[in-house]
């Protein structure tokens, strides 16, 4: 098949530390093009990628100063793809609601993949364009009423995060994720505290947080029982989840996803979390981890959680959030969307020849 | 003609006070009514017009608290003009760039108007997007290399700006605009100050102009010779404009028009700018106005100004920047835009006749 790939240009793809979207597109995109299909990356230009790059800007956005106008970039991207639709059997769209007013303009289909939860904004765009095809990537982000062809759960590449069969001593609960509200990292804190355990911490602080950082995160690091690494890398990353003892997911949202839980899951790591969103969908509860009803349920689940078998925790990733199912499950829709616009037009011509 | 009129949503149309692209898409859609065409305004839900509105959300977006990613609906009105795209025989967009990626993929034309100045990220998806037809508000606008099909100078309705024959005494220099570095009220002051006359300053302050103006502005309020109303509406505008002996138009940008040029000649009242933009197309230097090179020279003219005779200034607007001068322009442009499209089909069909 001969496939775009549309990517977000905030960072780069594979993005150098933080940009959940971007790794997941990274590694379908390099995943299909080992299965022999003919794939065009259209991303930040310092991307590194197995397919053809379409550079529509030299780097990756969040790291040029020249930038003031992020939009722009965007609507070049679209240009870009949609122009050159006729090339493509079927064209990938990572980037949201961006793409949709185009996507119904040409005959090559577009795939939408909702990376997002929908804001009391964005649902009005999306249900305008309800009958493209959307692949949600948890059924507990399915919150409106679109034309769903599927779900398919993200997936890692299990070889690049360590399996670690004994947590590090002495042991330490980890939160990674942004500092916002949404993810929860206040409720991290109260958690260590609540059970007297060290927590480690890293992650991006956006601008938008930082009131929120200096406020309610800040005041609580001591270097001893809670600890601020800031923002890490790949490596950095699955060390840190593979010697923690168990990671927090303590979200106040509906996390569409929450790739970090598949992540610590890979390294061997157990988590604990909330149950909200795809909470349910990704961890085995009392297998890989644990899903709680609030905050100080789970402090209390902390000794239960250590009993958990951590290869256990691998093997489910390994089963479910594979790089590999996840591009089966792509493949398979790419197909079926492909062979649906085809019955349709040899019935539409069909029905021309009998009026004929 | 069945023409689609697509406006910016940030203001009603025509607009309650400032929002210059909404009054001349509000003017430029109703005479196109009353001259016959069939025109559709896409616009917020609150513009009054003689035109069919197909209303993208009840209300103006800036006076809507429950509205947080305008983008959002700039997606949704452009979904809704391409995909009735085949119901009209032209577009025009008043909206910039936004329009660009989808009016290449549909076979009714679209006229964009350019309403604002590149920018250097802007510029690139002008630049891509180069064939397109574009319709420049002044020949000063003409920055970058793009198809222009005409330069169209913004009207306004005479009959909305009163005549008066003799400024108020005592007499006053106003500064109407946004209250941004680029519209150079900073320097009015200065002009004010040097001369010794009094000036009224009249113009809305946007949140991220508001460290500029408690800086630079309000320190020089003392409400005897530098005066500040705030945000004015169309008739206090009028008036303000009118009783006022001399506009001073002190800009630090290149203005692609400078609607208040016009509004305040059409009063009556002539006008000192600085020489940058559109200044020269819109000022009959000597005869409705000055144009200086610099804003102590802007200073040293009032005298002068004042000799200049206010009926002149007013027929200067009435014969180059009405709404009929504008309409006229614009109808001239759609006529021969649909005429190239309908010979290039022809051609089309009589090139694929020979080589059948």
């Amino acid at each position: 098949m001969k496939i775009a790939q549309v990517a977000p240009l905030w960072e780069r793809v594979p993005p150098l530390s933080y940009g959940g979207i971007e790794l997941v597109v990274s590694r379908l995109t390099d995943e299909l093009v080992r299965r022999g299909h003919e794939v065009t990356l259209f991303a930040s230009g310092d991307s590194q990628t197995l397919a053809n790059l379409e550079a529509v800007y030299l780097r990756a956005l969040r790291l040029d100063q020249n930038v003031q106008d992020y939009a722009v970039y965007q609507i070049l991207e679209l240009s870009q793809v949609y122009q050159q639709a006729a090339e493509f059997d079927i064209i990938h769209s990572h980037v949201g609601m961006t793409a949709l007013p185009l996507a119904s303009l040409v005959s090559t289909p577009t795939l939408h993949t909702l990376h997002d939860s929908f804001t009391k904004d964005s649902r009005k765009v999306f249900s305008y364009h309800q009958n493209q095809p959307y692949v949600s990537i948890s059924n507990a982000q399915r919150q409106i009423n679109l034309n769903y062809v599927g779900t398919v759960y993200n997936g890692i590449e299990p070889l690049d995060y360590p399996f670690v069969a004994q947590p590090q001593q002495p042991p330490y609960l980890v939160f990674l994720g942004r500092f916002s509200p949404a993810k929860g990292p206040q409720h991290a804190i109260a958690i260590a505290k609540q059970s007297g355990w060290c927590l480690k911490m890293a992650g991006k602080v956006d601008v938008v947080d930082s009131k929120f950082f200096e406020q309610e995160i800040a005041p609580h690091i001591d270097d001893q029982q809670i600890e601020y690494l800031g923002e890490i890398n790949h490596a950095e990353k699955a060390e840190l989840l593979g010697n923690a003892a168990i990671t927090l997911f303590p979200i106040t949202w509906q996390e569409p996803f929450g790739l970090v839980m598949i992540e610590s899951m890979a390294t061997g790591t157990p988590v604990i979390a909330i149950n909200l969103g795809s909470v349910q969908e990704v961890i085995a509860h009392g297998i890989t981890g644990f899903i709680c009803q609030n905050y100080e349920e789970m402090a209390t689940m902390i000794p239960a959680a250590l009993k958990l078998t951590r290869q256990t925790c691998r093997e489910h990733v390994e089963n479910k959030f594979s790089v590999n199912q996840m591009v089966n499950g792509y493949e398979a829709i790419y197909k079926q969307i492909i062979e649906n616009r085809i019955n349709l037009i040899n019935a539409y011509i069909q029905t021309a020849s009998i009026q004929i």
